[in-house]
């Protein structure tokens, strides 16, 4: 399982329509081959800012596979348009991980 | 829930020493009150970053809670002195959440 991480800054005047935005996004992105679940956040200290957390199987299901689908298109069409500044997005794999009582 | 997010970045050869403190502070963390699960995961793109996310009920439980108990001076001394530079801590709340099949 590899964990995509993205800080997402949104042109502040813009938070509401990128979020809108983001949820029926939500729907594409989900339809990926190795899609395993993701989240959205909102910044506390920066209310224009987000965090976007994608779970992958593998790296390539989101390198190559849905950055390179048909779907990607309409993804950045409806999304990229928000960044201010384009976000470098990063992976990651768990070193530790400590679950608490649920 | 509040989850707050570091990005660690771990001056080079000390990767390895960071990941063993890391594992014994794991300790320290989950007995602070309103701690509701951790992770820390590492970069494929920059190895010796990592992401740090902490799962807190409230933010007060993690910035007066844990940051201002004796537990937290056990932790930095433990941990800050692998940070270059100091991270820049952020908190999260939810936007949006969609779980894939587990």
């Amino acid at each position: 399982m590899i964990l995509e991480v993205a800080i997402l800054d949104i042109i502040p005047e813009k938070s509401s329509d990128f979020e809108r935005s983001f949820k029926i996004s939500s729907e594409i992105i989900a339809k990926a081959r190795g899609w395993l679940g993701h989240e959205l956040q909102q910044c506390l200290e920066v209310p224009n800012r987000y965090i976007l957390l994608v779970k992958w199987e593998n790296l390539e299901d989101h390198t190559n596979g849905f950055r390179k689908s048909p779907a990607y298109e309409l993804w950045k069409q409806n999304l990229h348009h928000y960044y201010d500044p384009f976000p470098v997005v990063e992976h990651y794999t768990m070193i530790l991980e400590k679950p608490g009582k649920s």
